[in-house]
């Protein structure tokens, strides 16, 4: 491990960005760049197919290529590896290998078993082993964390609060099972707890059991809540929000959002903070328990 | 409380029973009468809509009229009460209400913001109140609780055993929030929580992200595990399967269904057990810790 921060580029040389689906990865290499320091980015081109990666020096690779991904990393002096975006979990079958990718399929194959932390730790293992550093998005780019306080302008009321506590209290009994990061909450009962099926799905079913009236949901009511799995590898797989989410959440008629400040990812804040002022949702950063900053 | 056993026939009267939709009510009803139990079934419109209720005694009536239940049940002198089948819950302001209703309203209101147990538990102290003692379908017919071991020919495997135990460790842990009485786990991955959506649609979700190569389980793997909440009123909502059941589960491409033996309801066993013999699935009547009988 070195002794210079993260964000050092006189040894480091590029940061390498492994880049998933969505805006969140050319908001960390902007955000990095803005620091001085060079990067890389490492599209995988079964999820990254955002034009935003074009602005920036890149390669596009398979998530199945391994072996390219080190040797060119390894080429232009990266020494620093931040993984980040959404990724869609590809059925293994239908991946192409190159050798590199075969040599740690093993490795994968084990950690797949374990549920997504086991399967991040392993990555960052496996990255390690090659002579790679394995960063969290944060530590390279702290202003894309959550904040304290809200967004907009809506702000939690006292219903509002208990629900996010309840939720928070929920993810934090789940936590061991390696399960859902979100909940939906509202007058103190849960309506929704995703899976495998991710946040965007699981609102989008809340919207769906609305409209055919098969919710006791008041309208304007309840809040999707987001916190980190205890002991996560936050290197890997905060929880994130985008414009995206707040959308999904006034479509299903809920009050507004909760994350854990400082452990979850919101890009384009001022895009979120306009969503939800036109949407009428609060969007807020709470601490651990829930409580107001 | 009557010192005589739920299916005396002495000074009890006809047993109530107030019907959900499915088929669970009319095989409650038959069970009670072959023990010799005169029945008089109260349909709420809402939901019982199935042609087998007509076979018995009945009323119809919707979920806001409780004052004309209490005086039809109290003319036809009934003193215990079942209630059992399906029950969407409905909006509050679409329901029509007699006074009887009105009466009951704001107990029922608060009782709503406390989730499916604390509303359940105080409808049974509102049916006290009036007189009447509130029973557990099992009670009265012992014959549609799931008993212990397989169903029909397929037996689970080590990797069904773990994923079972796994899914109803969740479940006990979960317990204290009132929410799903379901999960689906496969390969020690939980892969769906059952909240306000109900078992049907969670399955018709993981089917829907296995059409589209969303979740990284093998076909033929995971399993649905139903247990009751921990505290749960037994008397009024134990967790139910039926035939539907094993079809969601078919085409889920899952393994089978586990349920915890005794405490949950299975109507027509013989359908179940033919539909489980036809889609290769395993349904198994399991203890509270998961083991084989």
């Amino acid at each position: 491990m070195s002794a210079s921060g993260p964000s050092a580029t006189s040894d480091a040389g590029p940061l390498a960005i492994i880049c998933g689906g969505g805006s969140l990865p050319a908001a960390v290499a902007e955000a990095a760049q803005r620091q001085g320091r060079p990067v890389l980015l490492f599209a995988l081109q079964e999820t990254a197919v955002e034009p935003s990666i074009s602005s920036f020096p890149h390669h596009r690779l398979s998530v199945g290529q391994y072996g390219r991904f080190v040797r060119s990393a390894q080429a232009a002096g990266c020494r620093d590896v931040v993984a980040i975006g959404s990724l869609v979990r590809p059925s293994l079958w239908r991946l192409r290998f190159d050798l590199g990718g075969l040599r740690i399929l093993p490795k994968v194959v084990r950690a797949y078993r374990h549920g997504d932390d086991g399967l991040l730790s392993r990555m960052g293992a496996i990255l390690e082993a090659d002579g790679f550093r394995l960063l969290g998005a944060h530590e390279v780019a702290p202003q894309i964390l959550m904040p304290q306080g809200a967004l907009g302008r809506a702000q939690p009321g006292d219903g509002d609060r208990a629900d996010i506590r309840h939720g928070l209290a929920l993810l934090r009994t789940m936590g061991p099972f390696d399960v859902g990061q979100a909940v939906v909450v509202s007058d103190n009962r849960v309506l929704a707890i995703e899976a495998a099926e991710g946040t965007d799905e699981m609102l989008a079913r809340l919207a769906a059991l609305r409209d055919a009236d098969r919710i006791r949901a008041r309208q304007g009511a309840g809040v999707l809540v987001k916190a980190p799995k205890p002991g996560q590898d936050r290197r890997f797989d905060l929880p994130s929000i985008g414009p995206r989410t707040v959308e999904g959440v006034a479509r299903a008629g809920l009050a507004g959002i909760a994350v854990v400040a400082g452990s979850a990812i919101v890009a384009e804040l001022d895009r979120i903070a306009a969503a939800a002022d036109k949407a009428g949702i609060f969007v807020v950063g709470v601490s651990d328990d829930g409580n107001a900053p």
